[in-house]
């Protein structure tokens, strides 16, 4: 059952008197919990225990948090039907949606627990010393990643469950060793409160210390602005729009002591079609576009949102058929009315830009909150001229850009913001004839895709999801995968210590037989 | 020869009019080079060549940038006695000094370039696809590092090599593929030009791109501000001052695009003395603090400014004998006038706070810019509450804390501000009865050391040096060690990518030979 309140550590609470509603935008109605926005009191509370629990949270054995780990998973498992009924109310996507983003939750739960119950994630290092180097005696030193923090998560709108209150951000922090406040995405506060009851059960379980982990609702911008200021909180994860995630940073950089802001943010994608592939396979690359762009109803930050080729009659022909395939999929619903507001308006200005010709979108009535997806062309040249055409439009858009040669094409990429993906159409070798495009295409994203679409983000230790500003705040790492754990530790080294007080997985014959580097070799487990 | 230019890339240039000239602190008068501020153009014009330069100094084979690497260190050797000279003129430090930096600078450049010709540093991860797999196939995905573009470094004052113009952020820099652009320390402007000249020289001789490394002369700050504002700078190293390296912050966070800052600032480097160790062996330690405290007239970063104990006998005794044995040190000569005028400042202010006990400071007259060390005692209700106490007084000075206990102790710790350092003195098993101060300073430094001394940073893998702010910007990368290269470097992953246009790095057949985790198994090197 839904009880509106906020989760301060293990206990409920709702002392404050901001109120609101999720909206269902299938059937156009606000879904019937109300839920009570957390006060500056419960913030600093949560803060508090989180600070409390953290020391001893970050000293728990490796296989006690792993614990943790998968029991949140089997929580999140027992909540079974009413979780994907809440996620369904609360998003508008279609229930197979809501069983996929489950399982992909679960098993980004359970790659942390694994990642954790090993243990070679710290990245041991270990010097040994030498009493007789001269002139100085070398000392023996022994390396390793500990957690950061407290760590404040902020959920996505367009991931309820992979990306929100026990999606990637939270698993890997509790993962590190860092407790974790949740401040709950408005649109689906039902489908936090339900998984946050599911993490606070486990919590409880495992006997994790009280604070671990909070869950603070929020209508507004009020109570991230108060968690990311919290002198307590050491790092920040968000996902979502560039505006609020640069605000998040903002005021993350502007505290007495700054912290690091990992923020996923905005990205188009773009898409470079060579001819040779366009004039070999115009058909089956404009239905796989058709279906990447509408999927999720283009509501994925790796929607292609940009598709860059080189005028001509192969580019012209793709493009209609584009234009011909995208109308035939059924209109999908987005979000929130507020996201389908949005999408509506930034999509007209992108289409009335002076040079801009619009391929396709239909007029027809549709049902509220559903989006006709929609496909614009327009010339290299204009689009390097105009910043406006260089923005997101949220969802079931795509911009499909004509150069004049590679040198333009270049330009252009050289041009654009950095993006998540950049994805390569390419047949019969004509990408050598590309490569300096190719090549600053490198330079501006997080992940190069060869004769696919970026829309899929496999969870495995190889995936990168990230990218140049705006891309994401801090391109150094990545927030999909097991490698986005380092966004929240740091090494420490111990000098001299002796051998009974150092941490296990520093301690001379290795009893946990992890994979670590002793004297600048690699030394794989026994 | 000193020309007192700029090297804009490959080219030396003056075109401002703004002068100035270094100083030799034990000579108490200006060195006679001239040199000239480099203007707005020329640091516009260094950013553009560098911008340049990335594109084909990022794709260069690891054999290359490893040849770079070592003919800079062949290069800063040919300049012989000259550059002791200048670098003795421009410091005050004694030439054994000299000599010594020289070698770790060396050893620096050296350690880096194995590491770029080896390969493995680019943590090639590889996990391959499975067509077969329902209901949809797995992609390929192999991820690798690459470098994030111009970097800015600024040189230390207290470091005229290692950590200046081809010191450890310049070599980490040119390591992972990222042109550099020094901003030249003011005080030793000689030793940055020479060192330079040995860069520029080795950039030709090993065909590397004009524009990889230029070096700006700066009397102020501006050079320094202009530089990180610059949309071509991607990020910047700096050591010096908490005020310095905050300012730097400060203006990369509020760019459009904001860059990663990494400064290594302030440290007091609390030493956590127990009573067993000093009742045990008081005039030892006495000894050995004596000389750590005055070891290059206390203007390391890792200088042990705070000594925190329990109040008693020992630590009385203890407190005694070290002024006893700091006054038996010869008085060193600081670095420059205006930074040994700070010194005698804030000694004087931290000396004549409430609470304090002056147990030694010299008045005796001494040599013009020559310091004198000092040892003040304060008792621990004093120290926690009063945040002037708890600043870096740099230079040749110590502060001992009597705390009333454990719990005190434990407060004051929790109470500090980030540290580089932490060490622990104790004898028999003490230790085991401060618990939580250990754990507190664990969560406060980036080092802990045990009965040792914080000074001496050993330049090896398992070292981490950075820690918590203000020590560090960002606590989660070390400034020191082939692990700094992950300062400068972001992960990208291709997708299904032909293996022929694969990174060598990351082609299925691993033609480099290096250490890969393939499939989330580490392959060692056949």
């Amino acid at each position: 059952m839904i009880t509106g309140k906020n989760y301060i550590g293990n206990t409920l609470s709702a002392t404050g008197n901001v109120r609101y509603q999720t909206f269902n935008p299938i059937e156009n109605k606000a879904n019937d919990p109300v839920f009570t926005e957390a006060t500056a009191a419960e913030i600093d509370r949560a803060a508090v225990l989180a600070r409390q629990a953290f020391s001893t949270f970050s000293k728990l054995s490796n296989r006690r948090r792993s614990e943790f780990l998968n029991c949140i998973a089997d929580e999140i498992m027992s909540l079974d039907e009413t979780l994907i009924k809440m996620y369904c109310a609360e998003s508008g996507l279609p229930e197979g949606r809501a069983i996929g983003e489950r399982g992909r939750t679960i098993g980004q739960l359970k790659s942390f627990a694994a990642l954790v119950s090993q243990g070679d994630w710290v990245e041991a290092t270990i010097d040994h010393g030498d009493p007789n180097r001269r002139p100085l005696a070398k000392p023996d030193l022994r390396k390793m990643y500990i957690p950061i923090g407290p760590i404040a998560v902020f959920g996505a709108s367009n991931f309820p469950l992979a990306y929100s209150t026990a999606g990637g951000d939270t698993a890997a922090a509790l993962a590190a060793g860092c407790p974790v406040i949740v401040k709950s995405h408005p649109m689906h506060a039902g489908t936090g409160e339900l998984v946050a009851s599911a993490v606070i059960k486990a919590a409880e379980k495992t006997g994790m210390p009280n604070g671990v982990f909070s869950n603070l609702n929020s209508r507004g911008i009020e109570v991230g602005k108060q968690l990311v200021s919290h002198e307590f909180i050491k790092g920040v994860g968000f996902t979502g729009s560039i505006k609020g995630g640069r605000a998040l940073y903002d005021i993350a950089a502007q505290r007495k002591e700054p912290i690091p802001v990992f923020a996923e943010m905005g990205s188009i994608n773009p898409v470079l079609m060579f001819p040779k592939a366009l004039a070999n396979r115009a058909n089956e690359l404009a239905k796989t576009y058709a279906h990447s762009i509408t999927l999720g109803t283009g509501q994925f930050c790796t929607n292609p949102g940009l598709i860059l080729g080189i005028k001509g009659e192969a580019l012209q022909t793709f493009s209609n058929q584009l234009a011909h395939e995208i109308l035939q999929i059924e209109p999908g619903c987005m979000l929130h009315p507020n996201i389908h507001h949005a999408y509506e308006q930034l999509k007209e200005i992108a289409s009335t830009q002076r040079g801009t010709v619009v391929l396709a979108n239909s007029k027809d009535q549709i049902l509220a909150n559903h989006a006709h997806q929609a496909v614009v062309f327009v010339p290299g040249e204009i689009f390097l001229n105009n910043p406006t055409l260089h923005q997101e439009v949220f969802g079931p858009f795509s911009l499909i850009v004509a150069c004049e040669d590679v040198m333009q094409l270049t330009q252009i990429i050289d041009n654009l913001e950095g993006q998540l993906t950049g994805t390569i159409i390419s047949d019969d070798n004509e990408i050598v004839h590309y490569k300096s495009a190719v090549d600053a295409l490198e330079r501006r994203v997080g992940r190069l895709i060869f004769n696919g679409v970026p829309t899929g983000v496999e969870v495995c230790p190889a995936m990168n999801h990230g990218g140049p500003y705006p891309a994401s705040t801090d391109s150094r790492f990545t927030a999909v995968g097991i490698h986005s754990i380092r966004r929240w530790v740091r090494p420490i080294s111990f000098q001299d210590w002796p051998d009974e007080l150092l941490p296990d997985v520093l301690k001379e014959n290795n009893p946990l037989g992890i994979i670590r580097t002793v004297d600048g070799r690699i030394e794989v487990k026994h």
